[in-house]
């Protein structure tokens, strides 16, 4: 099984969510690391991440006595004015300990700026050969790089999206999908209908395109 | 002055940014224009567009009966399947009316795939020659393809942050920030640290740079 690492990141994280996730991950033997505030979801629940890392100035002392009081847990604490955002800190780790699944919780809020650099994330996981998956309670947003297959017993909402990643996708086919394409090409910032709330019409449909990066997203209202 | 247009989207609305928006856009001549649910938000506030487009199948019996009633408002109903999203129809009608800067509300919200796609019509404000920001409680983004010159008076929240668009964006340069950068070459994905919550240091700062398109993000926590 390929190992997994759940990283909570600072931004909205819904707390079932993240019990469910939490306990999915540990099952599977995967790792949980918080990425700074990321920690304060963890103390509402009271979970144990392996690693945390991060700047930690907008985590409370209480939550960070709790936590760097227990010498179990990987403690990397950086400089404010490091270069890399705590996420992709997380990161580091994940790759350090051979992670070849990540999901990221609390990828999304009100601050777009985060909400954005999260979801370029996707890009920089697929460039270090991780799978990666931002989830909130609406969201599941994944990176295609090419051919992707979709099950209706593996998706958890009933839309499914694509939005390009690049200034273009070349040669998109959607099939057996509720509003099929054959060959389009699509231009960032110019919608072709088909691509925004469609469903699976099969139990099996199937994404291609030739050239770009897409996101993939699933969701609910 | 340039025409300014306000375009209402079906996402979340701010009541209180709403009417300021409206009697602003209203006090400079400009136009109101409700995209799909976008008219519930303003049958809230009591506000009367000028136009009104999209398949309005998530709009109540009642909102729509109300503004259909008035022959004063243009109204342009679309089949739920049409190619463009209810924007891109609003964006139609701006472009035909002269509007050079367009606002527009309700672009966010859960759905990060209407998010995605309402940021990435920015690309296409820009190609139709029209100057566009959206704009949420905590977040004014903006398209800035060279150089873009932000004034303190002007910027309505602490932080600005800079995400790419493009996959590159080369020779970037930020002057008047509390983070400075000289010649940066930004990759999507990649973070550099200073992009991200940055902050005007002076009256006056200016972002160059030579190649890409970059998004430009003033936010509040």
């Amino acid at each position: 099984m390929k190992k997994t690492a759940l990283i909570v990141a600072g931004g909205q994280v819904d707390a079932g969510q993240l019990a469910e996730q939490a306990r999915q991950v540990r099952s599977e033997g995967g790792l949980l690391i918080a990425a700074d505030r990321g920690l304060e979801a963890l103390r509402r629940l009271n979970l144990r991440p392996d690693a945390a890392v991060g700047d930690f100035d907008s985590v409370s002392e209480e939550t960070l006595a709790f936590y760097t009081a227990d010498p179990a847990i990987r403690f990397e604490r950086h400089r404010p004015e490091k270069n890399e955002s705590d996420t992709e800190l997380a990161f580091c780790i994940a790759r350090e300990e051979d992670v070849k699944e990540v999901r990221i919780l609390g990828a999304t809020g009100t601050r777009l700026d985060h909400v954005l650099a999260n979801v370029h994330l996707l890009k920089e996981a697929f460039d270090l050969g991780m799978d990666c998956c931002l989830l909130d309670s609406h969201n599941r947003l994944r990176l295609a790089a090419g051919r992707t297959v979709f099950r209706r017993a593996e998706c958890p909402y009933p839309y499914i999206s694509f939005v390009p990643l690049t200034m273009e996708v070349t040669h998109l086919r959607l099939s057996g999908f509720k509003y099929p394409l054959y060959d389009h090409h699509m231009v960032l910032g110019v919608e072709c209908g088909h691509c925004i709330s469609n469903e699976l019409a099969e139990e099996v449909a199937v994404l291609e395109f030739a050239e770009g990066l897409l996101l993939a997203i699933e969701s609910k209202d």
